[in-house]
């Protein structure tokens, strides 16, 4: 990946949400997940603890299926660490993340000597894993490591741990030909979007990519969009969730960016209850063939629908409000199909309600029919396969505690389009 | 105060706790508290929904005792008002309030235009009230707005509700002859700094003040600093609570600045635990005279306490750590006192917690020896009154439901020092 | 009231919730309120801490109102008090309350000891007010007080706390002609209970009361019920609210023994949703007159009614399904109404919420179109003297902060019936 | 189990924590984890849902190796589907369970007689399963099926779920040769008492054993005991964690009829946290070896210690505040040893906090030496091993989501004394 006559980057782009996956972005558990406590968790939006090595063996073999299938898998450290080989890259990132707003006054220049003398593997494990005060030798340190440790949260740390990075869905999203840079919900996942700028503004597979919107070195204010919520299903279509993690603030300026680019003709909204469960689109509905989607109804029947048009205004954009229409009945008519079918998630009222938590719905595609899903949904997973879908399955027992699947772990590069 | 020959800028500065006070700021409660739900409560930071006519009739009760007594009272929307009436101060706030990653595509040119329209007056109350999309008259609306109404949160207004100006103290703060533009914790209440700085930037009175450090258009990450942990208690000393709302991160670099420019020589530091009850410094003690301290001695024996002083390093800071030593005496020396005589929170287990809770120890001196308390704390404020101290209560049954009292409530603009 | 001929209690009765009250209980704030504390408050079921002193003056000027008005009011330490005097009552509930169960072994000789050196009034504060280590005098401690010590919640307590008295509505309820001791729903207030069994059984004012159903020294498993809930409206109909604290399981029970009884033909059951703002029926409806009632809708639209008559099945009772009908209609209908005038909770959206938070829907009849209601409740109260009922106001700043108002504080014990 | 001609329980009896484990109980998981669901699970107090078919495939994989070594293994479901094929022990049971309180008026004749149609081995599914009313077949629903649909929580069962039966450690204790049956502190769990009741009062193997305290048919109050915080370690002393479900007015009674009884000499007091992390002594605390425990010091070093030795008082019981003493060292003296051997739990900060929550110290031991934990905890049991300990692992992703390992998930019936 280091030596490229031609940048690869035009050849990126996403152009359906079932289409031939090529190549995706994932990021494998480590040492951010150390980090995690029952204490902390809550702050760094996880449930629950993990086992980080099991975690790591189960994240392993899901690369190695998707390997397997043909797919070519980039994963976030290595290219973090060809990234941060590049001077220019590397010292363009920690003059952002070395500062006094984020290490403190009389901690930069010791934290700065100590990053610089480590290989670019280490930092990379760093920069997404996060630097404690352990972390820093005794040459390093200063009289401030002591106010560090009154500290409390992230500010705890001199770079904070970035456990979310493993739902690599989020932070980046190829939408056609182009991406977004994701201003995040949390803070405590804004870093993200920088080490991603980072890769795609230095590692020359990336470089010339097109930017459609969104630059974490900016502040977006209430605009916040995050992939999870976001899906390109082809024919010029982007469903947005509208949800506690992407407003309307930020749906409507990805629209605008879009339709000005002539990128996509239609975004349609699902307006989403603000619930944990329903954190985003894609963990109550995903696509797993052309025309077949799984779903969570007792949150999807709920959603309502408002569809975005290229428009004469000012702002560049139409509004209808769908009103009473099925969510369902709205894409279906977008991509042209007769209707969806849909697979509920199976089981009775208990079983259903407890595999949507499990990411039951957060079905990732291969190829039409082809999808990756948890292993311990088996009645979603039965239903699915019953309606003809191939049904590849990953250990979640670990992975699934972050509340997030198959979906939620893969940033498509490449995907092609399907015919509608 | 809207025909001055000379700016009055330059006579500002606060040069200690408990000096005589001539000047303040503070801001009565209106219709952002009406705003206020049990459901959104928390969301803006505030632990019950109050009463707003009595609120404002115990708030304007309290600017009364303080006109008698010789201060001069500025009030936030009247400020705010003063300036919406200078066009360019109006088109400079709007221009940043107005905008796609606040208001939202579709919506910004009917706010817009909408907001226009007013009186200054009314601008102000909406400014600081928040402005809901039932406010905005049919003319001025648009498709978007059924969008804003499936949003939840703060997303669901055109102009969020900032409830927390209430709380004048911790949004600047005057330290000696300058002032801070605070970057708040939360993000509820950033907007409160973007106010101020259009008054300080526009309004006649104040421009011209030195600013030491802030500035709200700018991005702070994890420097954040509020004006309840922030004390200058004269001899050029500054105390600052590290706090979850106060960081390390913006204490080193306002000592820095306060150092560079000659107007502090020692801050203390006071590390305090996490909790809500203790958000702030001054929740859990404040001077009620030139050596009498009221305290919560649960909280502020565990304190870890570390000084600041100017020195030669890059950052301009050297760092002591004050180990053992408890808070008060690390206090009284820097003030070359003997000790510090401490009035701890009134009452049993049960009573000092409770009045603790209830701003018991958030008093505000009105010169050495005279304080405001809330009425509620009659064990507290006996015991101040047995140790010489002038109480004059304030009714707290209302104002005291956002968890702050009489220091909370204002911002001194102007306050003699004291000898020591 | 300690020397009658005759028994009174034939004369105790509750005939409907508008017509003339005549005599009700009552508990005044006092010991118990002084135990709260930030930490214990959420334990005791009170939201917020309160100024005891000024609950205390706003509960004695509703008890001066409701006197003025010629309601004979008793209240409960007095209650206790007088049956305190009594030493075949004291030792009964003694008996009851120092166990090894309630007190611990090693300390029930001690704690029992130091009760009976405590005159009858004394006795009774500490029975509501509850009793900590730090009351029992050196002469009466033992080594296990240090156990205690070390304990935390009620356990801390020799005989816990018992706020929740405030609310004499729910611990009893006269139906027609007889009375239910009512098993509550948190551990935290079944004492309540037991000190009452004791009023009833002992106090000559209220020997021979017949008692429907209930008893403190039985366990009662799923079956609990709250005076909060249950409303006696007339015409041989009760309601009932079915909530988190009110069961089916105790529903059905009640209204099998009132109809074995002939004390009453009908119960509505109100299927309430689990909220903590519709705790109880009478937080979201009351009656106001003979054909007006006050209500919140949002909670009150999603009632689901079912109707309870007797029956010839084992268990005494039919049951019939109201499905979608309206709860005012099916009460309508049950009191020959040709409908129920409704006053919904008044202002916005905001401030519709605020006033059902701070029991504005909480009014409590003095007689048929007058009422008391809280001071804050502006809106909803104009509403209602402009629908023609007259409405006195209590202060509710302290009182209120345990989510109850007039209705919750009373617990009528003779009202006449009203026509219909 | 079927043909015994002579009462086994005399040979019944607990010498010591490490001692020769002869026989267990335990309880599979089953239809009450399929009945957990995110919505319920915080009620049910389980932290997250789990696959229970892979929950169950662990536990049979601990049950095999608890065989291969030995030991003879009972399960819940086929003990109480042995006893509720006795006649006698059914309607016992039924009587109690099937009762107004529980089920509800309208529903006792219709459960009831469903449940008599019921084979004794489903019949033990569904009392330990719950029972909904979607299980009700047709021809035994009335029209009160339509009451618990509208009610929520465990009322809208029939029989609740008992999901805390995995514990069976809680429920009942064996201390040295006799019982104790636990009034556990939450009321959803506490029929599993109930259930154990029966087994013991009707089952063959059990009738005859001695019991020393507790009958779930009484009302505990305030005194509640988990056999989680209970360990008879040999050597007449009993070890029990005071804590926020084991509480001094049960531990006293318990010491109390155990020294009456002769059959401990001493209890060990420890004053613990109340912390969920802590909930029972033996999630911080437990006995590797007759001389080796496993501790998470941040919690163990926060312990206070008495102990309770056989007294002249009233009470019986004389009390001894340990003040500032180690725990581990009180708990060794007693054993006459001249220490205990400390294995903390393993890895760094964050490692170690994560391994006490995932149950790394919550060891069980077949024979002195030899234990069971969960595998992920591989430092904790890394170093158990170079401490010489044999460590069987058991796998816990699932297992553990009730935050519960191998000693909780295990009631010892029959273990060996160990030599002091």
């Amino acid at each position: 990946m280091t030596s490229h006559d031609t940048p690869a980057a035009p050849t990126f782009g996403v152009h359906s949400e079932v289409g031939r996956l090529r190549k995706v972005l994932v990021c494998a558990p480590g040492l951010a997940h150390r980090r995690l406590t029952p204490t902390n968790a809550d702050d760094l939006l996880f449930d629950d603890v993990m086992w980080v090595e099991n975690a790591q063996r189960d994240h392993a073999d899901f690369v190695i299926k998707l390997q397997q299938r043909g797919v070519e898998v980039v994963e976030l450290h290595d290219l973090l660490a060809q990234t941060m080989a590049i001077p220019e890259a590397r010292t363009w990132l920690l003059d952002r993340k070395i500062t006094a707003n984020e290490v403190g006054l009389g901690l930069i220049d010791g934290t700065r000597a100590f990053l610089e003398t480590l290989e670019p593997r280490q930092l990379a494990e760093y920069l997404i894993g996060g630097l404690a005060t352990a972390d820093l030798p005794d040459e390093f340190r200063s009289g401030y490591v002591a106010l560090v440790r009154e500290s409390t949260g992230v500010r705890e740390y001199l770079m904070p741990p970035l456990p979310n990075t493993l739902y690599t869905r989020d932070t980046t999203c190829w939408l056609y030909g182009g991406v977004t840079l994701n201003p995040l919900y949390w803070p405590a996942r804004h870093d993200e979007t920088l080490l991603m700028k980072a890769v795609y503004r230095f590692h020359p597979d990336f470089t010339g990519a097109t930017v459609w919107w969104g630059d974490p070195e900016l502040d977006w204010g209430q605009a916040t969009f995050e992939g999870g919520d976001i899906m390109p299903v082809g024919n010029g279509v982007v469903l947005m969730g509208m949800s506690e993690r992407t407003s309307r603030q930020a749906i409507t300026q990805v629209a605008s960016a879009l339709f000005e680019n002539g990128a996509a003709e239609q975004v349609i909204v699902a307006g989403m209850p603000k619930l944990r469960a329903a954190m985003h689109l894609d963990t109550v509905f995903t696509f797993a063939d052309r025309d077949i989607v799984t779903l969570y109804p007792k949150i999807m029947d709920a959603v309502h629908s408002f569809t975005l048009r290229p428009g004469d205004k000012a702002s560049g954009v139409e509004i209808t409000d769908e009103g009473s229409r099925a969510f369902v009945d709205v894409v279906a008519k977008s991509l042209r199909l007769p209707e969806l079918r849909v697979i509920e998630t199976g089981g009775d009222v208990y079983a259903s309600e407890r595999q949507q938590w499990d990411s039951g719905n957060n079905a990732v595609a291969l190829e039409p029919g082809v999808v990756f899903t948890y292993d311990r949904n088996t009645q979603t997973n039965t239903l699915l396969r019953k309606a003809g879908v191939e049904v590849i399955t990953i250990v979640g027992a670990e992975l699934g505690r972050g509340r997030g699947g198959g979906h939620c772990m893969t940033c498509p590069l490449v995907r092609d389009a399907v015919d509608f």
